[in-house]
């Protein structure tokens, strides 16, 4: 497959994003990067590097979307940004996935506008993988959408389930609401509503889950609106920091700190890999017409690398069309009237 | 001050409500308290110990509310429960607050009921105090209620500031609004209608908050609807919980390990002992017509202890009165058009 890398997005781009195309047209066969953005850059940081010349190419693009940019100014304006080169590769067949660490706003909504949301989807969203003690889990939407619908839910539950399925390779994925309490008739009127919905189409729907208990491993999706879902995910975010942050300075000020920290060195590294963002490589964008996975802005030459990957294994299975039928096939149940009794 | 506490309710009662109670008296003159709840079995808890008989005294109520008993059924049920004798004594002037570690749900349910709204108050607000890397955070609604609307957004910070600056001393409290990105213009219908409401009050107002900040310490008032915040709230608490065992886990793994986590002992108390929720005590209920804290299900005596001093503080002041008057203040400005240009 042959997917398109924003060469400059991210907090450490081109550096990171070379790094990591360069590694993995090194450890592949069967991908091939189109690095997009700055030709000079992109060549500065190919310097002294080998790789199959043939895999990994330039095009370029003159400008760059700013974190800071505001969405529909960096979209009218920066007609040649590296965000909009990249997807528009993908809409022209020249390029089967699309991969940045920019800008997310900006990649969604150039995704969405250039792409299109793919045949029944009523919006697209974010899903994002987490850990947790035991197995990931894939939490959506995730902050595409700011206000959502039930049925909205509904197609964000099959949408996850499917890739949860076809690309992790869960074999019947569990699927929960993230509420306020376990119970059926918990929640606000947009769960309570979509409850039933997603109850209805007969998929392993374990029901509410606490946002205590999201952890644990219960579950395989979680569904949410992206308002919630986006606050989930930056408060776990900034919690996981703050809590590593307070733990070393605990230890940092006590006498026997300097050795205990020295001797716990491996386990902080086991920890942090294994519940690095990283090995996850990116989040995608369920619901549109191609493949584009959006990136952490501090993604490392290896999260870009696991990010290539994953594109990699959405577009050779086409997922996105898979997403189309899935839903079609859900949408035919759903029309009919329920033969099951309603929740009590 | 005279507390009612349900003797009956949390994880460990009435064993920790007992303990928490004696010391309570032990420690201060000013705090006399009632134990709600089963006779016999307070007795037995009490056996043994010594206290200031005449500022602890005993009220019988034969029954008790379970974690699992549903809200509606337990309040029309269970007409002797430890928490609905509590709130009736200071429903009938014979308590100045009431205090419980017992089914949030059913405190909150029967305080509205049996007290009543104050003045000029939509929704009654749960405020819960989180620790960050420097100063602790008032979040609310953690839990009060489902659907918000904007308006009762701009009362949640109203009284969370008055609960900030009155009880915690927070001179001048930086109120933020719980959003998913810092511009004025980002958020769902609800945040941005909430975010000009709360801007034209003129309080300080320190904007939106994102999720990944919330505990670094930049606001002392962080406001959302009771969804969100109890989902932030419980999602927090799971992940502490997570990485604590996860790096337990971790730590166990490596050979150095048993070495490395004795001596950082000390470090992982004074790390328990700052992130503690029993620190705080408990959550008051803010907008009803009487102090009522929530404390946790887990609550330790300590954690009762805490909770009787807060809500000792909490009836000295009236707290509840003032909310009334800071309340009526700014319903004022706000029902005159506004002067303020619309925020960009």
């Amino acid at each position: 497959m042959r997917i398109s890398l924003d060469a400059m997005g991210g907090d450490h781009a081109p550096r990171t994003t070379v790094e990591g195309a360069v590694e993995t047209v090194l450890e592949t066969q069967d991908i091939e990067v189109v690095l997009v953005g700055d030709t000079d850059r992109i060549r500065a940081e190919l310097k002294g590097k080998r790789y199959p010349e043939e895999r990994l190419s330039i095009l370029h693009a003159s400008e760059q979307v700013e974190m800071e940019d505001d969405i529909s100014t960096a979209i009218r304006r920066k007609r040649d940004s590296s965000i909009r080169r990249g997807i528009e590769l993908v809409k022209n067949g020249e390029a089967d996935a699309f991969v940045s660490a920019g800008h997310s706003g900006v990649v969604m909504a150039l995704s969405l506008l250039m792409l299109g949301k793919s045949e029944g989807v009523h919006r697209p969203a974010i899903a994002t993988t987490m850990p947790t003690l035991t197995t990931p889990f894939v939490l959506l939407d995730a902050g595409a959408n700011v206000d959502s619908d039930p049925e909205n839910l509904l197609q964000f539950a099959l949408m996850g389930r499917a890739f949860s399925k076809r690309i992790l390779g869960i074999e019947e994925p569990r699927v929960a609401l993230l509420s306020i309490g376990e119970e059926d008739t918990k929640g606000n009127e947009l769960t309570k509503e979509a409850f039933k919905l997603i109850k209805n189409t007969g998929i392993n729907f374990i029901g509410n889950i606490e946002g205590k208990d999201i952890f644990t491993g219960q579950a395989d999706v979680i569904v949410c609106d992206g308002f919630v879902g986006n606050i989930v995910l930056k408060v776990s975010e900034g919690l996981a920091d703050t809590i590593i942050k307070m733990l070393k300075r605990e230890i940092a000020n006590i006498a026997t700190g300097k050795l205990a920290y020295m001797l716990m060195k491996p386990a902080l590294r086991n920890f942090k890999r294994k519940t690095d963002y990283s090995e996850y490589g990116g989040a995608p964008l369920l619901g549109i017409n191609g493949t584009c996975l959006i990136s952490h802005g501090r993604s490392s030459s290896k999260a870009i690398r696991n990010a290539l990957k994953l594109a990699n294994k959405f577009a050779k299975q086409r997922f996105y069309q898979e997403i189309v039928a899935e839903l079609a096939r859900y949408r035919d149940v759903l029309s009919q009237p329920s033969e099951q009794p309603e929740p009590v």
